[in-house]
This record gives C-alpha cells, structure tokens and sequence, in this order.
C-alpha cells in the first residue's frame, strides 16, 4: 500500500485507529473455544465488526507463535482475511543479518502479504534493508517505545548530546523516505513528540500503548498529525476485548466507532 | 541445561562447536525434496550425524518461517529430535515488552522447549526479564554482531566514552548472571574480545561468523576461553552444506570433526 492510498483510506474513514489483533486463547469468550480455530474465528468476528471503523490492523506475532504451528496457521488465515484495502502490520520485531532478514523479509510479505513489518534496529543498515527492496512494503521501526525498558538503552546518550533513539531515526532517514519507513513512538512519551516532528515531519508515527498503557489521544493527535495524517494510533486490547460474551464484536465496534469519533474532530483541528 | 552440564559436555566431547540449522530448502541436496519434509529430513540426518561432534545447534528461526506454517512444523519437529543432552539455541532475536515476551518464552521455551533465545536488547529490561523467570533456560543477549551493519548503533558512544554494546552488557549483568545470560560476539570484532573478557570473564560467549563471514578459530579461542570454556562457536553453511549429493551428512560430520580438531587442542591450551 503506497502513503497516499492509506492517506485516502483516512480521509474516507475520518479515523486513524489500527486495532490491534492481540487475540489471546486465555481471553476469547469461552463460547469460541469449541470451534476448530477458535482464535481465526475470534479474529474474523473481530475484523467483520472493525473493519469500517479502523484502517489498519496490527498483529502481533507472539501470541501467535505461543500456540506453536497451530498459531502461526491461525496467523496466516488472519493476514489473508483481511481486506486488502486496509493497511496490514506484521509486529514481530524482526532484525538479523542481511541474508536473514531477507527470509523474514519472504515471511511476512510473501507468505504473508503483509504491508509492513515492525523491525527492530539494533543490528543496524543490512538487517533493515532487505525489507525496503520490497515495492510499496514497509518497516516499521522502533525508535521510542512506550514501556519502561525503554529507558535502558533508548535514552543512552552520545558524546555530542544524541540520544539514541535519535541516532536511529537519523540513521535510518539514509535508508528510505517516508514512503516506505514508519517509527514506532509510544504514546507515554508525549513530551518528545514534538522534537521527533522535528526530525521527521511527513513519516508516520505507529503509537502504540493507547488504552491500557496509558496516552492521551488528543494529546498525540495535536502533537502527532501532520498534513497526510502521519499518525497510526494503536489500541489493542480495550477494543477486541471490550467483552467477554457472545457479543463482544459488537462491543468491539462500538469502541472503535467511539474512538473514531474523537480521531474525526482531531483530523479536522489538526491535519 | 546448567552452566556445569554444557562445561561437562565440552570436556566429554572436546569441542565447543555450535551446529547452525540454517537450513534453506533452495541449498539443500535435490534429492530430499522428494520427502514429505525435506527440511526436518536434511536436519535429522545432520544432527544424526555430527550430535558426537559438536555440543549446541542453533537454529534460525527465519529458514522456517519463510515457508510458513509448515516451516514452524519442521522447526518443531527439529528442536524435537535434537538429543535432550545437547544444548539448543532458538535463534530467534526476540523482543518486546514485558507480557509480549512472555508469550515469546512460552513459544520457545515450552513449546519447543530450547534451552535458550538469542534477544535483541533495544526495549530494555522488561523485555528480557520474562525470559529469564524459567529455571536453566538462557538468554543469548545480542551485544557486538558480526555483521556490517552493527557500525550503526552498536558503536554509539556516549559522554561517558562507552559503546551500546558495552552499556549493554553493563546494563544486562543487573538482570542475570553466567548462569543464565551468554552474549553474542561477532567473531569479526576480534580487537574487542580482550576488553569484553574483562566486563563478562565467566559469561559464555555465542560467537558466530566463524566460516563463511570469516573469523579466525585460534584468536577467537585464545581471547574467548575461560576455566569453564565460557565459548560455543558456531558455524552454519561451512558444515551443513559442504556437500549437496547424497553424501551431505558424512560431509558435515567430517567438517565437524575437524573443527573439534582444532578445538581439542584450544581447550587443552587456554582453557
């Protein structure tokens, strides 16, 4: 998906939510379990009832690859069951050298099809290139992240008063554009939106950490938008869990919808 | 595995060789592709033939999860067969916050039940510590790679003159000690194996790049060893495909065998 598509998708929805597919087999309603995928079955529901009120989903692998093959068969049928018109996020964190990367590059937009991938940086150039030979693919990448590790190393700071973080995303400005790159900001850190505006003005901003770890939407929004929108705000859980019960896709839809009719007055204030 | 259990298995077996299972369905011998799996097909009969030579397999999860679920199956299948006595390495480079990484622990140490993880350290702590609350289980922390791209950020330096790769193991020592936390060192960083040996003397070093992305054996084991080998060198193509006709298996085992060699006479000289 190119920048000015998932841009329309935004116009045309007036929402910038991505859900977060997060999908847990110890918190799906217990009525799901008889079924011979239960968590397919809870993520189709789950898309059937979002999938006008969001325009991305995010999926995380790990809650996958618990369930051994079986999870990663369930991760497969998920990616393929969404609509192609909404913008698709592989969150696996990947990142090894070039010719490895290469095949998690083959495994998340090959067999996958997915439209991006969350990378993460630390081995540097050739374990983040191989994704970008990918026409229209993107990487997501972690630069400032919303949980409390974070301050380990993200925060280290150079001899000419650099931290990290910062390094990363100016590092990486050498490897592609804003077509093609995205920056993963946790929603907790607010206060270095406006500076990271600074760096990178027209990228997109993944912020993940919305509802349960805490952010102020209008906050990130104010902080965040730019004039294509720029921003994917994330919020997994208080969506696809909203309820327990037979009803809970509907519970679903209904905060999406909420949601967006706040994301619908932030777009008009500030894009 | 314990610390002492591997020591004891490198003194049993005279080597601290590490096998790596890159397995890559386009390199291996043709005549496999006939078989149902011809992956776990190629690796059993590796691992049948080089378990007396070596003492670790890794095994890149990136070689399965390109062929999708049915990959995940083969790796499964893999850590399977692998002989509870050797040690196993999921060369996954993992991480995320703190509840993510837990799912990826379940995945790798319950599901597929390997003796350690390699992680990617850039969110921190919580990211690492999930790994670390399952009893003789490891973290292989990436800390200096071997690959080109770990000029970017490895080598950040700080205001206090310290590299990340230092700060990370400064940092990571807080976590765990030798017996649960080993570190990645790119055997292509030899100049800095000396300063590393002095922050982590009793830490075990993973060190791969030996073979194919170069790297000299006797260097690396004179900087490396310590009075409990504290080294597992891995070699990956060198063994695995040094030959692609119906001989492989004898091929990697003769390869093996002449690594422990060279090893035997390491372990008597600097261990």
């Amino acid at each position: 998906m190119t920048r000015q598509e998932l841009f329309e998708q935004i116009k045309q929805k007036n929402t910038y939510l991505c859900v977060g597919l997060d999908t847990d087999i110890q918190k799906i309603p217990k009525h799901l379990l008889a079924c011979e995928d239960p968590i397919f079955e809870f993520n189709k529901q789950i898309i059937d009832a979002t999938a006008d009120f969001c325009v991305a989903y995010k999926i995380n692998t790990a809650f996958y690859e618990s369930l051994g093959w079986k999870g990663w068969q369930s991760l497969e049928k998920t990616f393929d069951y969404i609509p192609k018109s909404i913008f698709t996020i592989a969150d696996a964190k990947r990142g090894d050298i070039g010719n490895t990367s290469s095949l998690y590059a083959r495994a998340f937009f090959e067999q996958m099809q997915a439209d991006s991938l969350t990378v993460a940086p630390y081995m540097g150039e050739d374990s983040v290139k191989p994704f970008l030979e990918y026409k229209d693919k993107w990487v997501i990448l972690l630069a400032l992240t919303s949980n409390s590790g974070s301050a380990d190393f993200q925060w280290f700071k150079s001899e000419n008063n650099q931290f990290l973080f910062e390094k990363v995303i100016e590092t990486s400005l050498t490897w592609a554009n804003a077509d093609q790159m995205m920056y993963v900001l946790g929603a907790t850190r607010i206060d270095y939106f406006k500076k990271i505006r600074q760096l990178i003005p027209e990228h997109f901003l993944l912020v993940p950490g919305y509802g349960a770890q805490g952010g102020d939407l209008r906050l990130v929004s104010e902080l965040g938008l730019n004039n294509k929108c720029g921003l994917l705000v994330n919020s997994s859980r208080a969506i696809i869990y909203a309820d327990d019960g037979k009803d809970f896709a509907n519970q679903a839809q209904k905060i999406a919808k909420e949601i967006g009719q706040e994301m619908k007055i932030y777009l008009q204030e500030f894009c």
